[in-house]
């Protein structure tokens, strides 16, 4: 029996998905974009992933193809598929990813909780869509947004003038969303096989500083079980809805009344999953491998009562926080390092602690501290 | 700062050591013997680990050289000391772990207790030896055994002729051992830099089928604190008396009476300690590169109350376990498997399952259940 998984895109998830396909001894081929890519190690195909007929050529080599990010163009996504190819998550799901439109329509028609939304394809949209939300509006472009990028608050169409001026780059339409007054901010990871079988981790709390995701709290703390099972249950519809296949991340704002109102999807494993390579029986990357090649999947139970992961974001061009183990590593022995191979650049995921542990102040307090003594350089 | 580990042997301790230095951000670089080994992933030369100068040019190219096995001649070791190699763990402590008199008689010196024993050049030493002992003896070649091999029990000279007869090819002496009574052989796992810092893991039981182990139980089961105290403590005084660093395995037998008595040594990551990527803060090849790097150490604290390990051993030529899957990773989804990439053969060391949780005979069955699943291909 052959399990062989193509991964399109070198970052640190096709890094992270490196480990448990050594360890369960699965295939794992990269097609990266550059030598030297975070996943270098698996890299068997260095090209450009917009070319139809490289990524045929890589997909020849395994027998699924999932990715590192969300970027390559459905018209290739749809190609592979008519080839033949097991593309996991497939393209008829893929597009809700990358076209947040989309996106908002699907998650209509399938009666989930979100921020009221429209879609733009003029000022006179937006100004009405402003008008009846309270004067402010969250203005996204459907598509090729991520980390907060592609992300506007405005207050009137003339804030958005650069855009609806060069409407046509972005499909034609913009997406207006309400401006959420969220008391914090959620993300529910599941799981799920083409054949079906889904299972989920359990709620997180993330934590964003300037749009990035900065700190994750496992399990996100003063949850219900009730409210658990609530966001658990929204995350399934959505993957069973769409039809992803693979992690699916749904992020969410809470707000003072207890709802959850979808944000954003991420149809692979995600920044809010990392605390799971220690702190749960089955780690996302690993249970991704597992679903993209239609295997059962892993228990997903916590190991620990508390996990946080901290991420550690680049700070200038030359602390790349390898250098800091002398010190991190002593004063940290119970924090787990992760670093992502990349040369320094301020502001770049360039890796992540996570602490597992009974007590949820002290696991927090930790993975901070051991952080701050990479920061610091 | 630079960190890299050169490691000499692609089997899978190597493999192993992979993914945790994957995760710190470390470079791994590893001389294997053959292509397509266990750890080809991070194979960087191949070549023939007794000549001196393929090795010399191996490292070159790291900061450290550590070992998959421990067979390197201490000739090639002490040259590349020589030429000012950080060689870890050091030939001096090597020569103990490769020979088998050399370490009796350390040992000895340290004030371990350890079984009776002499050393055995002719027949006659060796009658007077199984005389004192009850009318057995275990034998072993100083050089060159494991898991059963060099190993033979013996009722009189006669069952040694051929050893006797070519003695010198095992250096003109054999070791004779006192065969012990144990109710049950255990292994302390214990980790040192070069610098000096120990850190060890809980005490251990191992079950070993013909001469293999075949399951590891943690903690070992009715230890009382006391007990896993002086089961580290004499494992502490072993690596600090030989000057290993790296990880140290040190197997012991248990008698009725409660002693702990040194039976073999391993200076490297064990069998024994598969355990600790699941079952630890700090799995055993984490720690065994932080070690070797002079990095400071990890937590060693189990991550819960019970971890079992259960050995795949090769039951044909044609089973690799990860055919398996399909059924395996379905009835057990809290088991963690891991397999080496070896082409499958009858007995062959080809992967292994951890399960870890709060109830211990829950926990040693479900990772049996889960590798007969395996084994039944």
């Amino acid at each position: 029996m052959s399990f062989r998984v193509g991964v399109i895109g070198g970052g640190q998830l096709a890094r992270m998905m490196i480990q448990p396909a050594q360890a369960l001894g699965l295939t794992l081929k990269v097609f990266a974009e550059t030598e030297g890519s975070s996943a270098a190690l698996a890299a068997t195909q260095i090209g450009d992933y917009t070319k139809v007929e490289q990524i045929r050529q890589f997909a020849k080599t395994v027998d699924a193809i999932t990715f590192d990010h969300e970027h390559v163009p459905l018209s290739v996504l749809e190609a592979l598929e008519a080839d033949g190819v097991s593309v996991q998550p497939p393209a008829k799901a893929l597009k809700f990813a990358q076209n947040k439109l989309h996106m908002r329509v699907r998650l209509t028609e399938l009666g989930l909780p979100m921020p009221s939304w429209a879609e733009i394809k003029t000022a006179d949209d937006l100004e009405a869509f402003i008008a009846e939300n309270g004067g402010i509006a969250i203005l996204k472009t459907p598509i090729g947004g991520y980390d907060g990028k592609g992300v506007a608050v405005v207050r009137s169409a003339a804030d958005a003038s650069d855009w609806l001026a060069n409407i046509e780059d972005f499909g034609g339409s913009l997406l207006a969303e309400q401006k959420v007054d969220f008391v914090r901010e959620l993300a529910q990871l599941v799981a799920r096989r083409p054949s079906g079988e889904i299972r989920h981790w359990p709620l997180v709390q993330t934590v964003q500083r300037d749009g990035v995701c900065s700190e994750v709290l496992v399990p996100a703390p003063n949850s219900s079980p009730a409210d658990l099972d609530r966001a658990a249950a929204i995350a399934v519809t959505v993957a069973t809805g769409l039809g992803v296949t693979g992690v699916l991340a749904v992020e969410m704002f809470e707000t003072a009344d207890g709802e959850f109102l979808i944000n954003e999807l991420a149809m692979r494993p995600h920044n809010s999953g990392h605390f799971s390579i220690e702190g749960s029986v089955t780690s996302q990357f690993e249970q991704h491998l597992r679903a993209v090649l239609d295997l059962p999947l892993g228990a997903t139970d916590s190991v620990a009562a508390h996990s946080v992961m901290v991420n550690l974001l680049g700070v200038d061009d030359s602390n790349d926080f390898v250098g800091t183990y002398p010190e991190a590593l002593k004063s940290h022995p119970n924090a787990k390092f992760h670093t992502y191979g990349k040369a320094p650049r301020q502001g770049r995921k360039m890796g992540h602690i996570t602490v597992i542990g009974a007590d949820s102040s002290e696991v927090l307090l930790e993975a901070k501290n051991a952080a701050s003594v990479c920061l610091q350089g």
